[in-house]
């Protein structure tokens, strides 16, 4: 008897905090979700650590886990009932990701996720990343939404019914990153180093809309990063902007442009980093789909360096 | 002091059940690794559920932590300590899944698995992958290893040491998928149906090895099969033959033949079923580096399926 009372009196906070299958949870008054991911083999690259797809697909998966246990998930991927209800969903305009040490495998990293107002008709949702054990941040990222018509393939603005649904869970917190608002000179394939051509989506690249996921577009951006970079940096941060959506039938061109120093300021070019910038666009000069920059530092440059731990985000 | 007395004697049981960090632990008087995956957003495809390549994911996973678990861990990635003494390391020779129904977004599957003798110079090991919550066996799949030479990159014999180490986990059931031994005619461009050039590995294809990882080609060979087959039909099986490693400069060719219930007898073809044959080789008709065949069935065609409940293995 005592151990059933006990087992029940405990079982449920203590799932809570052990989230056993990784569903996560809400914490902080409501406004940070939090989701546990241990690191797999096969999520992890040639040096043995994840890569920066696999941490933006946690990303993705708490982003999306956030919405339903908010429950605002109208159509089963992040779009709340009153989007529904006026064929709107989210798009990405802008990513940043910052990452200061990567897990490898059978490392477990604790994913925080929270949304904030960004002007009148966009949304913020920022994550960090931490280490499970030692709460160390590894990365930071922030992104940027707007709204969609499913139907006209427009930008809305973000109706009323929408703004009610969602701003109670806005927090008033600065930005993880401090945002990235660099104007680089046009890239194309006069300017660019590396071209590469003749990219193509899997069907497996697809998501349930039948669009290229966002992820994919990172693999794609650094396959024109030039191979001595791939090999001997690690990537520091990588911003993208996406300029619109690649379809199954789309044939796409990478092309990047190694900058020296040229960002200035950001002490990367001078601990003998690497800046580059990027374009993914549809091949024979077409629309351009995605516009990036990376920061690439040498590997294991950053095994010592102090870490600044982040503070916590404040529920506003 | 009860609760203190309480938690202490109850705790690491309740973590071997529940396996909050999802790494999974062994079960079965020592024979098999069990481990719990729920299913990611970015794990699913158009259909929203699991992709084969997914499931097979899940399946490396566990065979690295079931390796792992048994304190065999030599180098990190799946050789033992006799086998890295030896410069020695596991190679896929023949991987077959069978698969009753995929997994959607936010299921939580639950994976055993086993290893077993197979001849004098090879390993087999089996998996069944379960619905967590009604126990419904969703995926079977059976694979032969056998050991290569990392200098020579020559097959070996597995050697007396090797065979003392592992043999002790080797249990003594049938293989849960009968072996696949037909023989097909020889397919190249003039037999093949389809056929998708051009393929290459990206940077993240690769593992710690520098090899692509095996799971990467099903991807390329998926890439071939036809379109109404990819959009109207689920994939029921695969079998994999492995011939030779890809390297990062491989370009490859990837050819499809559909077969009109040349393979008979399964009751697929009855069913309104397809069957296909595959290749994946070097192009230029270059050296052949995956042999494969599938076998598809209408979507939603199992839905009704009265569900065989495979009984569990039992420890030898």
């Amino acid at each position: 008897q005592w151990m059933m009372l006990d087992w029940k009196t405990k079982r449920p906070d203590m799932l809570a905090d052990l989230d056993p299958f990784g569903f996560g949870r809400i914490v902080e008054d409501g406004f940070v979700f939090r989701q546990n991911f241990s690191i797999r083999s096969y999520e992890i690259g040639v040096d043995r650590t994840a890569s920066v797809e696999t941490l933006m697909n946690h990303l993705q998966e708490t982003a999306l886990n956030h919405v339903k246990n908010a429950g605002l998930l109208g159509d089963g991927f992040g779009s709340t009932p009153e989007m529904c209800k006026r064929n709107l969903f989210w798009v990405v305009t802008k990513m940043q990701v910052l990452v200061d040490r990567y897990p490898t495998w059978g490392d477990v990293v604790q994913v925080d996720t929270w949304v904030a107002a960004s002007g009148k008709n966009s949304m913020r949702r920022d994550w960090l990343i931490r280490d499970c054990k030692t709460g160390e941040i590894l990365t930071r990222a922030s992104s940027n939404w707007v709204m969609m018509n499913k139907v006209t393939r427009r930008l809305s603005k973000i109706p009323d019914e929408v703004r009610t649904e969602i701003e109670q869970y806005f927090v008033d917190t600065p930005p993880v990153i401090d945002d990235d608002t660099i104007k680089l000179p046009k890239l194309d394939e006069n300017t660019a180093d590396h071209v590469r051509n003749g990219l193509t989506p899997k069907w497996s690249d697809l998501d349930v809309n039948q669009h290229v996921n966002n992820v994919k577009y990172v693999g794609w951006i650094l396959e024109s990063a030039p191979q001595p970079v791939v090999e001997n940096y690690e990537l520091a941060s990588i911003t993208l902007e996406y300029r619109r959506e690649c379809m199954k039938d789309s044939v796409l061109q990478s092309l990047t442009k190694t900058l020296t120093s040229l960002l200035g300021g950001g002490g990367m070019a001078d601990s003998g980093g690497v800046d580059c910038q990027h374009l993914l666009r549809l091949e024979g000069g077409g629309g351009e789909i995605v516009k990036g920059r990376t920061k690439w530092r040498p590997k294991f440059a950053n095994r010592f360096k102090n870490i600044n731990h982040f503070p916590t985000t404040e529920s506003g």
